[in-house]
């Protein structure tokens, strides 16, 4: 959901450099560099929103280093806020509309990329723009190290069934499938804004793994 | 389910022997021969109960031939009479355990294999017997033809996850899901007896659709 606009996000964004990423398309193939730990696998969430996943899955996952991309100014900001909250050292934020990864991210750079409730762009003639598209698993292998993983959490039973059959004609392999994620008791799930709305509702959440097969 | 032992049940098999194959391991590989239009495509029921799908489907695709296999002797003589009520030619019913479907059938001899509801055998320890375990994944790979299909509906959620992965693990591409399937209200679907039953419920029923890769 997009907040009205905020004047101010600009400054905001600017001051704290400590999670924003001032010039992220001069990271391109030194993101490590960022991190206090560079070693540590780096994980990706395309569409943060207000960032309550990437800011829970670094405080529970301190063996991971955290990238999160959101092109929404005005929501961003409540993302930048969640993880200067969680007081963790292994998220970063990045506030550009990722056209293609590659121009971000380095051949072999990231180890596992999240897409959580994705715009589902439900009408066939806009195919294409879907986040599990053939044009965008090109970019995510482009981006992934081999056996990368890609995993997708979604209320929206038309997108979850397409990135289905897309991962799979595409060459991955389908590592985990939950057509009732809120059913499973995962506790390690970390659940998004949106997620924790749909599911009160009783609605199923679905969540897939994939990997690229190489 | 199971009906009551039926001692007549071993007479109205033989006598109805134009839908009951009497000898169905010596028809391997000679299949085609019991039906009047033999060229067509070879669609394979695995466990067909009570037969409402296998007798459904005869009759809105006269274009395939359709076996339907059940082992529980008191259970397919309701669906040998479906079939001959059907009054479609395109049907023929195999009473036996199919432990290896090679025994029963050669390569390259079916189209289309359909899982209909299958026992999800939800304890790890019985994973093995679950029909869409690799090593039923081999058998099945090892009667279809080139880019055969397998069909599996189910409403058990862990049954229908475990499939998604190990057809997908095996190799397998996956075409098709839904994860509602009377959500779509798709016009040619052919419900089982014991899936209007749960569907009634309110409860998802989950199918999907995948291909040997070849």
């Amino acid at each position: 959901m997009r907040l009205r606009h905020k004047p101010w996000a600009d400054d905001f964004l600017r001051e704290n450099d400590q999670v924003v990423v001032q010039k992220p398309f001069e990271m391109n193939g030194k993101w490590e560099e960022l991190f206090p730990m560079p070693e540590q696998p780096l994980h990706l969430e395309i569409g943060s929103g207000k960032g309550q996943f990437i800011a829970g899955m670094g405080r529970q996952h301190p063996e991971y280093n955290f990238i999160g991309v959101e092109f929404v100014k005005s929501v961003i900001v409540g993302a930048v806020k969640k993880v200067l909250q969680a007081d963790t050292e292994n998220v970063r934020m990045v506030n550009e509309n990722a056209r293609d990864l590659r121009d971000l991210f380095d051949e072999n750079e990231v180890d596992h990329i999240y897409l959580n409730f994705s715009d589902p762009w439900p009408k066939n003639k806009h195919e294409k723009r879907r986040l599990t598209y053939h044009t965008f698993l090109e970019q995510y292998e482009g981006v992934l190290k081999p056996g990368g993983q890609v995993t997708l959490k979604t209320d929206n039973k038309g997108l979850f069934e397409y990135s289905l059959v897309s991962f799979s004609e595409y060459g991955m392999v389908i590592e985990d499938v939950s057509v009732d994620l809120h059913a499973d008791q995962d506790p390690l799930n970390v659940p998004t804004e949106y997620e924790e709305k749909f599911s009160a509702k009783g609605q199923p959440i679905y969540k897939c793994k994939a990997r690229f097969n190489t």
